[in-house]
């Protein structure tokens, strides 16, 4: 994409009330718009690394057969009060149709997928199945302050199980877990991400969080360093050890909650009365499982943990282009170079724009693309580009007739 | 896919209060789940189809270099009120937040686009640009029974443009004019979609609506047959003749409103103050144009123009899967078939469930892929099998190792 088409430009004067560096970064380098407090809106390059991350998401939660949906934002009054929520969940918001009903915006979709799911489970040969949306959560929280990290309106990748068994719910939830784990990994935070120990409710003893560490998480984790997991708060309270050893000597730190999974049981197959019937014609309670991550939590934990004084710094599989192209006044040249990469398939910001030097290397480094290439009148003399990564001091020359080949 | 391992199945019992054909096909044959009146889910063959018309629109947006962000749904009172629709705007979902601000959720995004436009706009160098997103709408109606047609939730892709001068904003109106017709013709709409005039507002005669030709519409179009066009019930009340050839006999008729562009003026960037610099350092105000497209709205339409009497026939460029498999107590040859479709890249919905040949038969023509393969005994012993186009009323017997030349 030619820069100069790109209607967004980097920002220099940022929100007043704006204070979490995740949303400081995105707004600066032109990702975000900020609309209100833990309300954003997401501009070209944001989206682009929005979608990448979702893309993630859907092939991992695909390879485990997830079936992917849509359900509504709006969720009527009545599903919230058959699970007994819609005055026990302090969050939601609610509001009042034309057509006389009241509806919550959707902060989580049990209320939906539970009668959802009802409609197709006769028998135990419907089971087991996974479905799940990525959507627009809302919540109406009382303070927002931490930028993508806690929004009133966030996206949201919700996954829902439902089961016959208990073995075959434990099964499922192995799967999620080792799913999600390659969701972190392929998205640059599998090193920093601890399987956390949380409480169950009354189905399980224990349900789980994923938490990277970072220095703006709002949560403190208790790490066990034998066995790379930790606990939340909640359950250090309860037993000061490490459910798996009971190593006692754990370590605090503060981390982002980046997904959580949750083993519902019956919680809301009861209310919303999902049964199937058995092998032996008998029936008996559906039992389910929810699995969820925000892909835009998630992106402002990576620029929590991916920049330096300069800007962001996007790990290649979700950076919103591959290569950042900067012509220094030969555009002739860098049109030829842009041309090529784009044909061969390589994701290419061009800096086309009439600037000096300065402002693209400062722009180039806000905005964060793995690659900066820089066509110039010295560069060109050698018949090479400059290479330099974006985390590299230095850049290196490369033969133009090379530079398809280094950049497989 | 396989059909056993889908979570969905063909529905017998329909929602007592719906009455209208699309809806009640959709859910029939498992696309949709209605929450409420105007409120659908989209279950994973409706998910597809909608992806499917979405990328046909985000090809042709992109191709009038339209690029692609996603604002935000919760839009905060002070944007109404300074474009004075707070009370004007019937259709709004007002709420509270738990923050003392006031919102209404997004029926349209005006209050949003044009200061964040406002932002990124200092010279006429930075004009003219198209900004568009693919997002859920919300409309508070009173009441919503057309089914997909009218809903109080909605997707919408809603494209804004910003301009230096009115000849500006006319060439893109021209370029958005063609790209529609682009997608209603790849979508299958083409034919029967007439360029229909309505009223333009303060700022120009004419504004535009796309209206389909079908018996659900609640539209009423006047369509002048020598020109190919038509104009709204408002225009014919104040002109009855055609606005392009001065023609009296215009032809009524019932049409769905699918799309509608209209050029704003100065509308919104007056009261939101978005100015440019001319070429001569003179403050001048910003001209802006809007474009929207209902693509849950179309696939509403298109289930209304192609369906029988046995289900919906889906045009091959948005049918969920361009084969349905099935196979008549012969999975082993029909599993090696379906992997070999698979691999080639065709997509393949493969009925592999323990029932009978007819109840197979009706699920496939309610799901309305546009090939059905069929093999049985009978086909095997020719080492065939039988190929069925959803509309014709017979098959043809294919040879299994010519059956990927046949289906390219």
């Amino acid at each position: 994409m030619r820069q100069s088409q790109l209607f967004i430009k980097t920002v220099k004067e940022l929100p007043k009330d704006e204070t979490s560096y995740n949303a400081q970064a995105l707004i600066r380098a032109g990702f975000v718009d900020k609309v209100g407090a833990g309300i954003y809106s997401y501009l070209p390059l944001g989206k682009r690394v929005l979608d990448k991350i979702c893309r993630v998401i859907r092939e991992e939660i695909n390879a485990i057969g997830g079936q992917e949906i849509l359900m509504t934002a709006l969720v009527p009054k009545e599903n919230w009060e058959t699970s007994g929520r819609w005055d026990s969940f302090d969050a939601l918001f609610r509001l009042a149709g034309n057509d006389q009903r009241e509806y919550a915006l959707g902060a989580t979709h049990e209320e939906i997928v539970t009668p959802l799911g009802k409609k197709f489970i006769f028998s135990y040969k419907d089971l087991p199945f996974g479905i799940y949306q990525i959507q627009t959560k809302f919540r109406n929280e009382k303070r927002a302050k931490a930028g993508l990290l806690r929004g009133r309106e966030f996206l949201m990748k919700d996954l829902y199980s439902f089961h016959a068994d208990q073995a075959d719910l434990d099964n499922y939830y192995e799967a999620a877990t080792k799913a999600y784990f390659k969701i972190f990994e392929r998205l640059g935070l599998g090193e920093k991400t601890y399987l956390t120990y949380a409480s169950g409710g009354s189905f399980s003893k224990y349900s789980h969080e994923f938490q990277t560490l970072a220095t703006a998480g709002e949560d403190l984790i208790y790490i066990c360093d034998k066995c790379h997991i930790a606990v939340n708060k909640e359950i250090i309270a309860e037993q000061n050890v490490c459910p798996l050893c009971g190593n006692k000597e754990l370590r605090e730190d503060k981390a982002i909650e980046v997904g959580n999974i949750f083993k519902l049981g019956t919680k809301f197959s009861e209310p919303f009365e999902v049964k199937y019937k058995d092998a032996a014609g008998k029936e008996q309670m559906v039992i389910m499982g929810c699995y969820g991550i925000g892909p835009s939590r998630v992106l402002g934990t990576i620029v929590e943990l991916y920049h330096d004084d300069k800007g962001i710094v996007w790990p290649e599989e979700i950076a919103p282009f591959k290569i950042h192209l900067i012509s220094l006044n030969e555009n002739e040249a860098a049109e030829k170079i842009y041309e090529n990469l784009v044909q061969s398939g390589t994701e290419v910001l061009y800096d086309d724009r009439d600037l000096s030097a300065g402002e693209k290397f400062a722009d180039a480094d806000l905005i964060g693309c793995p690659y900066r290439l820089v066509v110039s009148k010295k560069t060109l003399a050698a018949e090479s580009v400059e290479i330099k990564n974006r985390s590299a001091e230095k850049g290196e020359l490369v033969k133009i007739k090379e530079l398809a080949d280094k950049l497989k």
